[in-house]
């Protein structure tokens, strides 16, 4: 664990102390969002891997219907989603789990709902083989597509040196890219870092909520995701943990065994990686099964499915007033030019 | 007609008297891709809806699943195509005619491979109601979602004054967009503008090739698509006009039965309107059916079937050369910010 996530930790830990022994926790516990995202060891973020990794992340032409690009169901110009349950890869077909937010996913120490990815560079490879997504058979085969455009091969070049057109480092450059997709000065950020009127009274009142419910039990950190954690170790928690409810009835939470299906334990049964709340305004529905498409509802739901508590109308509306001053400011993104591959095409399906 | 058109007919003639009176045509026949692209008297291109329609093109949100903008077969960061046969629209569901690229569509005076639309404006709103393009089934419904984002409206504002969120003056904000997506400066361009050294040999002597085998009596003109006609007024060909090759046979040329299919009339029976050969190299497969997956090969086909010419392998591949001159600069494009729905999606598909 680096000194970054050991004064992360720290952070967190005053803030859990603050959330137990006072209703309205110290201004102190509360983070910004760092302006950086933490990358790890062996792929540092340059400017050459971030442009090759945008243009590997836009590009639909390693799909099997050269349709489907990691922007599809991750859309930067939106939440860094679809806006969709459940998102439609190759033929029109969907999963079984919804889109999470591209955006600040840099700040999780683990990736997927269930974790299954410890890395960024990890998550990227999976799409592009899923059936349901991209529909690749064998990564291998995307990578062909990849050396068969001659114009990627400088931005390889420059970015891992000389014959480093591999999946290594295909996956390196996605992840130097999403590390790049960071949303700070949100009204929050501002309020946090002295503005005190960067938030409204409305949403200082949600704030006061928000911890005094308990949700910074899960939601605490710069990115409300838990503790700052070194890569590969996940903050998970239960959901539902109250599961006797007429929500999990109404929107059949439990039927997913969330990270059981991942590791096969029946420890990991319904554990699921706590999302970040940054920017939720902007990626309904909500939700690993995308059931809920109104923040209101989610909000109340949480609180009974996690808590136990049942928020009264003015509780609810206040938090989701809070949550709309986590939504920050979006980059500026310069489309990429897509290399051609002059006078033919390499999509057959 | 305009004082722009009329001096483009004009240039125009020039070049097809050149064309039949020599085989190699006098230098001011050519012509250089024009910085600004014609725009209707209704509908002039301005910043406010250039901004608008970008928005417009890019959202998907607007399709039945939330899943194809404009963008999705006309990608402007590959060729202003999607590299397919055909295009993919909602559910997997694909069409029958091969997508033309966006790029320099503004220099088309009549759109869609069978001309059925006279201007980008009414082409704009196909797709929308296309039930295997976006899927849905009013284009009023569409329309209900854009003014369901609260963040449109401004834009609208801007663009059009005060309550104008209305499909006609969305289809103009996307035609003024669609205006500006035009590339010039193509080797080609510099090299008649008088830079000799922009052309490799090999290019010049499939200049020459283009020319003398009869290929300017159709794609004439600065985008290569015939003469400058006014808005609404078509420049067709039959393809194939030479129907009886192996090509016809192989590629199944003769099955659609192009702008018949669209006015009913048989004098229209395999008529096609003549697309453009600026950035041809990037715009593989070809033709109204895609079914040619080489530039040259095409090349070859195009003689035959429309000249009854057999070109040999050395004229191919310097026609080849040349077409790759008219591949031009693509602008840089910020990608726009959608706005959201806070709170909740508008997908339900």
């Amino acid at each position: 664990m680096n000194k970054t996530n050991l004064k992360g930790v720290a952070a967190s830990l005053v803030m859990m102390s603050a959330t137990l022994a006072s209703s309205v926790p110290a201004f102190a516990a509360w983070e910004a969002l760092p302006e950086v995202a933490p990358a790890p060891a062996d792929n540092p973020t340059t400017e050459a891997k971030v442009a090759l990794g945008k243009m590997l992340f836009m590009d639909p032409r390693f799909s099997s219907t050269g349709t489907v690009s990691c922007n599809s169901c991750h859309n930067v110009m939106e939440g860094g989603d679809d806006s969709r349950t459940f998102s439609m890869g190759v033929h029109g077909k969907t999963g079984g789990r919804n889109a999470p937010t591209v955006w600040n996913s840099a700040f999780h120490s683990v990736q997927f709902w269930d974790g299954r990815a410890d890395l960024l560079e990890d998550q990227a490879k999976g799409p592009v083989t899923n059936p349901v997504e991209m529909g690749v058979t064998e990564i291998e085969q995307a990578m062909d597509k990849v050396r068969a455009i001659p114009g990627y091969k400088p931005y390889f070049d420059k970015a891992f040196g000389k014959d480093s057109m591999t999946v290594v480092n295909a996956a390196k450059a996605v992840g130097a890219f999403e590390r790049t997709l960071i949303t700070p000065n949100s009204p929050y950020d501002k309020y946090v870092k002295g503005d005190k009127k960067a938030m409204t009274a409305q949403q200082v009142s949600g704030m006061e909520t928000f911890a005094a419910a308990g949700c910074t039990s899960c939601h605490s950190g710069a990115a409300f995701n838990g503790p700052k954690m070194a890569f590969g170790q996940g903050f998970y928690t239960k959901f539902p943990t109250f599961a006797d409810n007429a929500y999990n009835k109404k929107y059949d939470l439990s039927a997913d065994k969330g990270r059981e299906e991942a590791t096969g334990k029946a420890a990991d049964a319904h554990m699921f990686r706590v999302p970040t709340l940054r920017n939720i305004t902007d990626t309904a529905p909500y939700f690993h099964n995308g059931s809920v498409n109104d923040l209101s509802e989610a909000v109340a739901l949480m609180a009974k499915t996690q808590l136990n508590k049942d928020l009264s109308d003015k509780e609810v509306k206040d938090i989701v007033a809070f949550l709309a001053a986590l939504t920050g400011e979006y980059p500026e993104i310069v489309m990429p030019r897509l290399p051609a591959t002059s006078g033919h095409s390499l999509i057959a399906d």
